[in-house]
């Protein structure tokens, strides 16, 4: 029997106002480039039912959404997008990107209304069959200057207060704390073509 | 300091066709009757944004929703009804009847895609913050029999194959013989009648 190729999970992750679309974009130009075959994904969204998921959280209207359904939709339209395409690529051994993944839930939902990390854990080893990311890039600003650079309208999540991001901040920097060989924390605060040079450096080889 | 009042909450469940709406309207009516404060909720929905997630559950053109996204699509609903209605409920010493909960997707989602008893309780603990049923009433009926009883076209879950209901209903029975104390099986197949008559007895005393 031939042992069956694995390909290689990665995240970029981080807060909105990061950078964080356009190193995607680097990133995914820079893939091309080395002919491998990928897979480039968005959490929550990507799938039909994802994206049908993911109108529900964004709508400003829904002030009235709890932690606990908020963590459960994320998980959800995750789940579909890991049976549905995250996983059949990874078994075709192709390299997948994907934009946010269970580090924003641990980010953003953990603590709110009593919810622990280890609460969020063990739904999202339910939801993702526990096939975790190889390595997750953390994209790192402060919330004063992310905002500066948000270009648009806030949405439901980004219009809580400054402390609730200071706490998004200080979650995301925990997860690499406490798993460093799965964490790459990226200062953003710099130059597009530094923090992308640093991106390239942190996944390594593309084409092995 | 006084102790604060704790409702009970009661809980419907059992396959479409299974006389379950008919019975539930009975049982308000009992309740009405009583002048017993009480709240009536059916899961998925109830609340805004659970409507929104049992459309897209319900909608019969979604074949490749998965079984983990479809569960915590449940769960997600379930969360939100719990926090905006059912606990405060409850807090207020009301009875809480509840059309479906767990117990469905214990019936509906167990064993689909490797997903296990356990997983499904896991998550739906933190989804329901602990605050299982007191008593959850288990209208039995064989699939064969409910899908004649059945007036209209079905959604896409009745779609499934009969062997799919045939394993809903042993796992519905499993549940009750697991936890007999806060289970109630009740032959639904005889007359409305009688079977409310039995419902009524399972609950007993509603104004006490």
């Amino acid at each position: 029997m031939h042992t069956i190729p694995q390909g290689r999970f990665i995240v970029l992750d981080g807060p909105e106002g990061s950078g964080k679309s356009t190193q995607l974009r680097l990133l995914v130009d820079a893939i091309q480039k080395q002919n491998v075959p990928f897979l480039s994904v968005r959490d929550p969204g990507s799938t039909r039912i994802g994206e049908r998921i993911r109108a529900i959280l964004l709508d400003p209207d829904h002030a009235e959404l709890s932690m606990r359904c908020e963590m459960l939709l994320y998980m959800a339209a995750r789940a579909q997008m890991m049976s549905q395409m995250i996983l059949p690529a990874l078994n075709e051994g192709k390299l997948v990107l994907c934009d946010r993944f269970v580090s924003s839930t641990l980010a953003y939902q953990s603590g709110g209304e009593g919810l622990t990390d280890d609460q969020i854990r063990a739904v999202a080893d339910v939801a993702i069959q526990h096939r975790r990311p190889d390595l997750v890039l953390l994209l790192d600003i402060a919330p004063e200057r992310s905002f500066q650079r948000l270009q648009r309208a806030k949405d439901r999540i980004e219009q809580r207060p400054l402390s609730y991001h200071a706490q998004v901040r200080e979650n995301y920097l925990k997860q690499a704390r406490q798993d460093p060989d799965h964490h790459r924390v990226i200062p953003a605060d710099r130059d597009i073509e530094t923090v992308h040079k640093e991106i390239l450096a942190a996944i390594g080889p593309i084409g092995s």
